[in-house]
């Protein structure tokens, strides 16, 4: 099991949906910076369940207790170590999970790799909970990047087949990213966030749920950030990316539709903008080129499936009776993650980019 | 920079388009494993240019040298480093993109990453050239896997707007794969084939290039292969795969059309075949769950944007002068990679299954 | 900084003298180990202060716990993690540490690395209490490597000029290790260690501080751990030793003494025992040829300089006055630390040979 | 296997003793360092046999060929690999290594460990011969050392019992280092120098071989290199330094010896020298304080056993015979590797210190 990720800035997540804790040990982080955990605390709250009807109803309060790596406020050069309690729990929901694993969950496989030795409960340390440890380091990371001019933002781009205005590759600002991750429910234009909710609202009544599409940008990278081939802006950023659970698919700059493009179209023209600094007419490379950014607006967009986790009457097998079998899963869960997906596709980035941004100095 | 892949089986590629020589070192193989020297030049062909009208008219004898790591025609549990002379290099066809930088090409991020030292001979370590030696290291990987009962296999999904046949991710079987390997043009439908390469030739004579998507599956896995978090499966196949050029999207199972489906639709219900065994009625989670193989055929797909080399004129900027300026690419270039680039689809997730496989194993 | 070993096993530790927890991740490890938390406990209780007249009189509880990792008392795949709160602190002890670094601590160079803002109380990261983690961790490994029929023990081999036996590095045996390890304090010679008490008792006395060598070994290694080159037993072994805080010293087998042997002495010849198992008459190896055990208990020492803590004034520097200055160093502090680090280099070592373990299948 | 080591300098080496080449890849080496290919040879000259009688009478013509990472003179920021075609060999020499495994090699291990299956021609990557790469990576890394202030130098302090004088911690200077380095027979004392050659003449004569120390010093790093726990100064070198065959001891500043001091005798006190600058009056801590470089010389000393191929007849086993036989070494050896040692510690060093170097940047 390898739940450690990073060069220059490593983190090691641990925890299970049902253990006494869970949390994150960040490794390398520069000493003398200062974290407002008050700032990480809202961070985290927008992963945090319970805001919307539409998300689970477990309560998290979710108060991560820093223990070690930090000193009279700010980072000691030590590792920073946060826990998170885990409170709420209710084992008895998921007693079941092991006999019967859930469709579109990794109960089935994580049963087979350990042997049945896994914590079935709740998803174990497969459970969309261990992000919250993952928003832990990211909000962290966020606040050491925007020290140095960078700043990061998503919005829902479509959840099903409602679609939000994508981001403007090129004009895309500090501004707008701001706007945009203070809002409850973050998109661009408004109405179709309406139409979003209700689609979600519709699949929770129909004990359904639905997936979507986050468009995520960072704003403000200085040219070089990665590096060559397997530690490339896209290999690392997809490599976190596909840890958040749901993940199915990561594309960069104009992603698959550049595949339908012609080469004059899809090439990005340099110039010299007024100030002299280099730029890209158009931004079909998102980016990035070569694995290397650009200078240009870094943009990405993840696939999330809709919830695994349905109340629906579902086919399953019984490991235990050798049978096929029938599941109905009666635990809380979200009819759709998309929302609360959202930190943390950006905490993934700010962790990834902060690790490149250390790679890069020699 | 960092041209190294891998935990358990490490490869390290070294070479730049225009330097002496390129190559690999892939240290962790097992002792003992019989390596055909044969079966994977013949792997390399279809990855080398020249083959088509189509393809750069470079030629490259590309006869790798295996210099160490085999003892008798085995693996002797030392490294194996193969290499993999250049010649057939005509360097001053690009002496010019010092100073001004190709579109879509890493040209200018490299200027800028190593303060106009980078070797920017033919695109320097950033050249689709050095997909070779990762050929060369996935063919080896490869015939390992096989021992295992693992088999990869990947085709031209689309060409532009042509598509060829999806892969069934349910019923893909070893004849097919092997089948479509073995073809020069490899895709399912020989007459979408047929349209696909008119879109190339098309493209060629206007000067212009095009893209493409790869679809690729492995089949064989035993469950359990992946590690949670950050080595999923997806986590290391995407990281591997966006270090071959020109990658801008990696998508796995349904990828992003699953964020349109409802849960009800996507989950891919358990049952047990006639013999006993595992499966899932329909694959839409593409052999993945939790980022661990489920026993189900892995199904991925892999955007390629079309060649940034172009014979048009295109905008760029003058290092030295400071201004806007033209460039007209005059080397030899391939109107469309993604032919070539299927054998390195396949390689890449050679590496990366194999680490995985020996990853999982304790 | 980078508090991170191993490859497979992989600990993370976290954690300042003063900072509200210490503890560590291990991750890597495999599914379904019973793990004894009780003889966790015990084993941690060597290394724990307070037991002896000549050790540190801060009360440690160190009671460790498990947050993650474990279910149903069992390794469940997820990493593993155990917090250890700080308490009994008197940071008011050190605040002088900030401006007059202690001669032979790390006080000044953390200064320096981390400009100012390391957490200097009691040493911070760099505390010895920062062994309590490092031996949960290798108690907990050590339980896996039992199972697996290797045993690891150390004992006091000198304390200044006082010798205790060496190991018989040839009939070493698993009914030595157990009893030396049982001891109060771990010497094979009990006159020998009434002596080592009365020099640590002097120098208590006299508000100074000794040094020694501890002697351990490692019996029922499979031949075949350690990887060649920068993996091999002693390179990994090494490494983590030296992160006992004030070890000096590290040798293996014969180790500085072969040094003055001939080759024909120093040679161990290889031979077919009774039960037709390939030994060696000697073992000068000391269970290491080429970096990979032999079969042959492993052997080594590791050197400690005296507790750097002394009551005696020394020359130091004021750090703001930017004068020389004299130092006092009042806190609590042990006058000799090697009775309490055999557990630490018990601990070190099964960290790295359950990694090395698990390095070597394929 | 594993012949990898470092994080933000990463060699990669590669070869057997017998097969078509051996080499390096270095990794993450800055762009724009020129590298003096001849001061390069000058160097690894010092490490190739056949200069002194006592030496194997084996010529390697050890011409490293650059095939990457060097543009123009200088490091581009590819990965540089270096590769040395192995000439002159004879295998026919060692053709019964495969039965009879040679006291104090890794033959056996070797085989156990490879299943048969490893190169066991000349010790295969097991050889003394693979310090040629690692001397290669270490001689790049020195110059680009250099240009930071720091410079490397080592010296034969024993062999077997004859002592040359030590360094002086506090005083060694870059004249000094400079002097000892340009030595046929590196040594502070010529005479001790003169009584060493005679021991090892006397041992070849004696078909017999010996073994000895090496002490090296680094002088002129910053505070500050070296992270704390797992990869402080010690670790690392220590780390690389066991990689070199034949070394079963490291010790750094006092050593050993310090476990025999009082602490008020080995802390080593802090002051303000003239010019303002942090020195500490003795230097018994050997440049290292918590793993952290405090500004003083880095000293260190690398116990060599005895080679052992030695032509007397030795005790063995016959793998194929499964009993007890002899064998008699016939190939060429030396009497005493230490002489061609010393630029193997000097190399592990450079690339530990450059490696580190990197890693403190932040």
């Amino acid at each position: 099991m390898s739940s450690n990720f990073g060069e220059r800035i490593k983190i090691s997540i641990f925890g299970q949906s049902h253990s006494e804790a869970i949390g994150v040990v960040i490794d390398g982080l520069p000493a003398g910076e200062e974290i407002d955990l008050e700032a990480v605390s809202r961070f985290m709250k927008r992963r945090a369940p319970g805001q919307h009807k539409y998300s689970t109803t477990r309560k998290e309060a979710d108060i991560p207790e820093v223990v070690s790596g930090l000193f009279e406020g700010k980072t000691c050069g030590a590792p920073l170590c946060a826990v998170i309690p885990n409170t709420n729990m209710r084992s008895k929901d998921y007693t079941n999970l092991m006999k019967t694993p859930r469709p579109g969950h990794a109960d089935y496989t994580a049963a087979v790799k350990y042997g049945g030795f896994q914590d079935y409960r709740g998803g174990g340390h497969f459970s969309g909970r261990l992000t919250a440890p993952l928003c832990f380091a990211g909000a962290v990371c966020m606040q050491i990047l925007a020290r140095k001019g960078i700043q990061i933002g998503a919005h829902i781009l479509s959840i099903k087949e409602v679609r939000d205005d994508a981001f403007d590759p090129v004009q895309i600002s500090a501004e707008i990213l701001q706007e945009i991750t203070e809002k409850v429910f973050p998109v661009c234009n408004d109405a179709a966030g309406e139409r979003m909710r209700e689609v979600i609202e519709d699949a929770r009544l129909a004990q359904d749920s639905v997936g979507g599409v986050i468009e995520a940008a960072a704003i403000g990278l200085p040219v070089g950030l990665g590096e060559p081939m397997f530690d490339g802006l896209e290999s690392k950023l997809a490599a976190i990316l596909y840890a958040i659970p749901a993940v199915k698919g990561v594309e960069f700059g104009k992603g698959f539709a550049a595949a339908a493009l012609m080469g004059s179209e899809n090439n990005d023209p340099f110039y010299y903008d007024a100030d002299g600094r280099v730029k890209t007419s158009t931004n079909h490379h998102g980016g990035s080129l070569g694995g290397i950014s650009s200078g240009m607006p870094l943009v990405l967009r993840t696939a999330f499936k809709p919830t695994p986790s349905i109340s629906q009457e579902q086919q399953t097998i019984g490991l235990d009776t050798r049978q096929n079998e029938t599941i109905r899963i009666m635990g809380r869960h979200d009819p759709c993650i998309v929302p609360r997906a959202v930190p943390c596709v950006e905490a993934a980035m700010a962790v990834a980019l902060l690790d490149l941004y250390y790679m890069q100095n020699k």
